[in-house]
């Protein structure tokens, strides 16, 4: 590989750029530009043996024209604002790949890996993420929902546009509540059916149009587990590029009651003590029963819970 | 008008309900079930002289067929858990109401103005909130994102899936961070071209795909105003039906510094005193400037910021 002339870390997103199609096209081609590869749903990295070292593969134009690669409908993720450098995302399907070029962009890891992993840092995980939810959202605007023609990337994929009637799309991110139900001294935590075995977690679900947080906090509470809430305390947000959600984190405060749960969205939930939740953070739980990583917001949840005194 | 047996109000979402096609089938014929009108995007609503009380329109499947509108595709909002009374929302545009259905439909009432005049109980303006996001989603799904073939709308309106590949469409919410700036004792207010005159606002924008709130907060303000922001706390949410965005309300504190505006997004732009503030809450600033009514979370914002102390 090309020696990297600048670090495109950290970047700036530099939105109103994208609208400039001349920059754009120049920085696309720019000797010090980088890319990094997104093949289906797993991102070319460079990792150490004891994969304790993940950092995402960045390639140049001319390694991207080496192979081939059209970069014209890369995604624009920003520039380092010191150095100049600009960093674009090129989504690849896995068909796309010859035997050369997958030789070059081993290993391939999905991002939910990378993250659980913790070893990679925050700005690249950030920069991938942005990379596989457009990506992601690109594949379900190809055509005009308004019209049914095909749709052109613009903006550096931050736009699609009909080319028929010019009807404008946007990416999206589907806002997501996502809660500890407590009552002070218990949590819920819940099994979906597509959970790993023995992992419990927070619950969770999509904001409706026309609810506010509070409202769609109640609504999957009692709809999921059959519980009132009495008091939402908010905490923090993520976003979750799986497609593309925005995490909305609460805590929610419920009087304690038999659970009556939804068959078809949990597949068990029961009450914790604290005691037990501070085993399961420790992989101490006697049933072997875990929480997922940091790098998810429902452990962040549950451990500021966990740490507190309500 | 028929005499309404049951009142929908408050209505529970049933969400679960949604995919039951017999249960929705048999609501939609029911006597009880009742209809709220959204022609383009105004509502048909009762309201009397001086305007300090309104309520929305509600008609019955029979007034339905009597105007020969067919219900089919109508958006399902609920049902009152007492009285099993349905609510559904029919979204017509302006060229299907005929003479004697404008005449019954009288007035029509932009949502804006409805919110604005607080005259309006809560559970309505959310239930009409709801349809007006659901309708503007509709017009943007008719076609398949995917392969461009037609889509139908199932699940009482909360989903559309394609007639060629299958391929599904869910309610589409737009996450937006919206901030108060401060340093303190001053906050800014700034003026949109799209604003009426001698109207400001807090700013805002759309959150993007890898960034969380704190992060969009930060871009925002430096984009928009030019000022780096220290502490970002949360204050509440709301959802802004125009055409279907989710409102996520914060204190954004900055460090004071000139304003260097973003001259695409904002008009004009100052430093405000708490003391100035508290003027233009009353309807009492000397310039005449005024904020957004109390059904804007920016309203509450500001009015959160003014009458506290940091």
């Amino acid at each position: 590989m090309n020696a990297i002339e600048g670090s495109c870390w950290p970047l700036d997103r530099m939105s109103a750029q994208r609208r400039d199609a001349a920059f754009l096209g120049a920085l696309r081609e720019a000797a010090s530009t980088r890319f990094l590869l997104l093949v289906g749903d797993r991102f070319a990295i460079v990792s150490n043996e004891a994969r304790d070292f993940a950092r995402l593969r960045l390639l140049s134009r001319a390694q991207l024209r080496g192979f081939a690669l059209d970069a014209r409908d890369a995604l624009f993720l920003g520039c380092n604002p010191q150095s100049g450098t600009g960093l674009f995302a090129l989504a690849l399907k896995e068909h796309e790949v010859d035997e050369p070029l997958a030789g070059l962009l081993q290993p391939l890891v999905d991002l939910r890996s990378i993250a659980a992993r913790g070893a990679m840092p925050a700005d690249e995980v950030a920069a991938a993420s942005t990379a596989k939810s457009l990506a992601a959202w690109h594949q379900t605007v190809r055509c005009c929902g308004r019209c049914g023609a095909a749709t052109r990337s613009e903006e550096g994929g931050w736009k699609r546009t009909c080319r028929a009637c010019g009807q404008p799309a946007f990416p999206r991110l589907d806002p997501v509540a996502i809660m500890l139900v407590h009552d002070g001294e218990r949590c819920v935590l819940a099994r979906e059916p597509r959970f790993p075995e023995r992992m419990y977690s927070t619950i969770a679900g999509f904001i409706e149009p026309g609810e506010d947080l509070e409202q769609a906090v109640r609504r999957e509470t009692r709809e999921e587990i059959g519980l009132d809430v009495a008091r939402v305390t908010y905490l923090a947000t993520q976003p979750w590029p799986f497609p593309h959600s925005f995490m909305i984190g609460c805590l929610a405060e419920a009087v304690a009651a038999p659970l009556a749960l939804d068959p078809l969205e949990i597949d068990d939930a029961r009450w914790f003590a604290r005691s037990e939740v501070a085993l399961m953070l420790r992989g101490d739980h006697p049933e072997g029963l875990w929480l997922p990583g940091r790098h998810a917001i429902a452990h962040t949840l549950v451990r500021h819970w966990a740490e507190s005194r309500d």
